[in-house]
């Protein structure tokens, strides 16, 4: 079975603009790399009630896992592990394991001086009860693991480095044991010449005849001599691998051909 | 009144993580430069259900706009007015000033040739009741513009060009209008040597004394001698504008002086 992905981005500096969330892009790329399927992409403010409220409506909606990013630093605003112990009726307590992975790093980061932990460092090690932290290889701030019901929670940091470093670690590894089996085939084809509007009927017709693949259309302009430029992008999610690479093989030649008839020019 | 937006952005490709969301951003740094604040973003896929759903939940939050992107165009899985139509019980109708938005659009685009408004094109000129449609300068698929109960909904292209261009012709001058005297003042800074953790009780501490900045810290890594680099970013929304501007002046030099105390190259 694919299973089903949440992501929940926080921090307000992607709500004023500040920051692309390319965090959510990469997350979900990987994700649909691993056989899993992001069904929904949330961004909200480092506001308490904001982020407790986010989560209990993506928990009533059952993912299979949800995973934040941001707002688990020092500062004031960091804010998402709060979030998530309010949503869940948890407390928050200092956790020994995440204290070592705190001291572990401020060692290997500072040789030379004596980091003391104060008090905004133990911030970044008081984590909800039942959850455990998760090494941070590459950041101060370690990431939180938890299961809520049917769905399993895991917190990152919004530092790019960081949250890509503990998915690779750690949540890619859960996903790819959840999705076991389910493969993503994909293809890509640059086109030239026709509208969307024209290669529009023959993509639902292609899709109507190889059940199970999905074509996505994405104009990208028009080139020196005013023709317009669509990348298509035929993909498939199944248990089958040698089916599904079939499917993606006889839609592509298929959408290839139609496209010729239209007076498309079409690549690779 | 600084007036509140919420962002819908609609497409497989935003949750397969092919595209990077790069509309939402650039809309909310638009938004908050024109005074408005960016309450909540989302991301769904192409289907209907889950549209009109999303824009309930939107709706049940009273934000003062709503403005969709994406899935407007000519293709099946373009439903985003259909969405909007089934989030608030309205019925899809062929809009005649949308179809005349259409045919000006492909004899403007293909000048030596009769373009039929075949059923993929109508499509884009079929908008729910009570919505009115608005020019797209630079593509096919007009905007749509209509009011739900205490919301004003924009639906815009997911074609960057394309949304960008009717947001600064229409949308922008609806959100100046409601946000009216409201400006965004801030401010940037580049720190060096000091950890985020160690800076920490000093933005609290700037935040306590000058009332309604807003700081925020975004680590960077560390530069070529191990020193952790971090750019802090200052900022306040009033409708006093010299009020504004005098007190992001002082928590700035406040918090410089406090990082240099602190030992911390600061620029600039």
């Amino acid at each position: 079975m694919q299973c089903t992905v949440e992501i929940l981005s926080i921090g307000n500096e992607l709500l004023l603009g500040n920051t692309v969330n390319t965090n959510a892009s990469w997350i979900a790329s990987r994700v649909t790399a691993l056989g899993g399927k992001v069904t929904r992409i949330t961004t909200v403010a480092d506001n308490l009630n904001g982020i407790s409220q986010t989560i209990r409506e993506a928990l009533r909606r059952k993912p299979d896992f949800l995973i934040t990013t941001g707002g688990i630093g020092p500062t004031f605003d960091d804010m998402s592990l709060k979030g998530v112990a309010r949503a869940l009726h948890l407390r928050i307590r200092v956790d020994k394991n995440a204290v070592e992975m705190l001291r572990a790093h401020y060692a290997r980061r500072f040789p030379n001086q004596r980091i003391p932990l104060t008090k905004p460092r133990l911030k970044m090690a008081s984590i909800p009860t039942s959850s455990t932290p998760i090494l941070n290889p590459v950041g101060s701030a370690p990431g939180v693991r938890l299961i809520a019901h049917a769905t399993e929670i895991f917190c990152l940091p919004g530092v790019p480095s960081e949250a890509k470093a503990i998915f690779q670690d750690t949540v890619s590894k859960a996903i790819k044991a959840r999705s076991k089996g389910t493969v993503f085939v994909e293809k890509w084809f640059r086109v030239r010449g026709v509208p969307e509007s024209s290669l529009a009927p023959e993509v639902s017709g292609v899709m109507r005849r190889w059940r199970g693949v999905y074509i996505k259309s994405h104009p990208r302009g028009i080139d020196m001599n005013g023709r317009p430029k669509i990348e298509l992008h035929l993909s498939i999610a199944s248990e089958k691998p040698r089916e599904a690479r079939s499917i993606v093989h006889s839609a592509a030649k298929d959408i290839r051909k139609r496209l010729i008839v239209l007076g498309a020019q079409v690549k690779p």
